[in-house]
């Protein structure tokens, strides 16, 4: 059983999403485990602190160096062989061919999600990897954190059925190669399906996709 | 206020994530209403039935256009002037730049999330724009659109203060300007504070960080 543990402020921002879809068939199929660490449960003294202001100056506050410690030793001790990852904008682009090896591999993430203006440098001797889900700018890890396990957690043998598998196999190629789908009705107030799809010309069919196939636009 | 609605058959993923930090207050606050549009509320028979097989063949599911074209036109109504969005891996690439478009216009938006292997292509009539978050795939749109309305609403001016919005300009230059950033203890068990960012020098300071400062890796 493959783990996955995220160390938020947000637990709550969690439950909707883990428990819906996908991710509730796979854990309730015992193929992986998912979890929230609430760093706010490390945090220092009765006001419970997670961030003080940087070193040298500087807008926003910091994630402290101990509560965050402390966070990853405490999920490191569910799951000791999890490599650990932090959501920084330098990180290594996800993309699918990381989430295929991520999800090929023996043991279970760790994924830290930073707020405010960034986390304190230190804890990267903590770190396994840094990703980046793209070139914008969220308000905290969480929801890459939640994108990347999608990604992930779907690729894992036995998650997803045979068909679903087909398109996933299709992407990972570099090429998207998609053509214009259509379902019931075939008319639908005016609007028809071309009438080659509705035949059962099968090479006729499929020249129709290929000339119809778009690229991603990058 | 701007107005965010979701057509989703899983409005439950988004309530942790409406409910919480920045997205929660800028509802609070009056600047933006974000909501859910249940596509199952328009689905077809007693079995609420929302997606077929496609014509031509091919596997898993469609999204039928009634239903998708219903939800569309109920949530143009909440909000006529809304561009729809609907997310594909052929779709624009998202990017801070974008999302800094997206925050300044002065109407709604109405994202589609698909599901299963794709939806009936029709819909693209009410379409407005496609979207991409990534070359990656995901069980479906829910999660890139919760990524792309929290990546544009904290620039809505009023939602982030002074400080978090700094972070926000340096990104959109497209150089992303990161250098390591420590905060207290200046000791955590041995490991230290670079002396210089502990003194009052602010030249040093600035000469240090840009030394440190990486550029993020593509």
């Amino acid at each position: 059983m493959k783990k996955f543990q995220v160390i938020t402020l947000f637990p709550e921002m969690f439950s909707g999403v883990f428990e819906s879809s996908m991710m509730w068939k796979a854990q309730k199929d015992g193929i992986v485990e998912l979890s929230t660490v609430n760093l706010r449960d490390f945090g220092l003294g009765p006001r419970k602190q997670v961030d003080d202001q940087p070193y040298g100056g500087g807008d926003g506050m910091l994630l402290m160096i101990e509560p965050l410690w402390r966070a990853v030793v405490k999920a490191k001790e569910n799951d000791p062989t999890a490599k650990v990852l932090i959501m920084t904008p330098r990180g290594r682009r996800w993309k699918q061919s990381v989430a295929q090896e991520y999800s090929e591999t023996d043991h279970g993430y760790i994924f830290i999600c930073g707020r405010y203006e960034g986390y304190d440098e230190r804890i990267l001797e903590l770190v396994d990897a840094e990703v980046s889900l793209g070139d914008f700018v969220l308000t905290g890890g969480e929801l890459p954190a939640m994108t990347m396990i999608d990604s992930i957690v779907r690729l894992i043998p036995g998650v997803l059925g045979g068909a679903e598998s087909a398109l996933i196999e299709s992407f990972s190629d570099g090429e998207t190669l998609e053509f214009p789908q259509y379902t019931r009705p075939s008319d639908f107030k005016g609007r028809k399906v071309p009438d080659v799809l509705l035949g059962g010309n099968h090479a006729a069919i499929a020249k129709w996709r290929k000339e119809h196939s778009k690229t991603a636009e990058k």
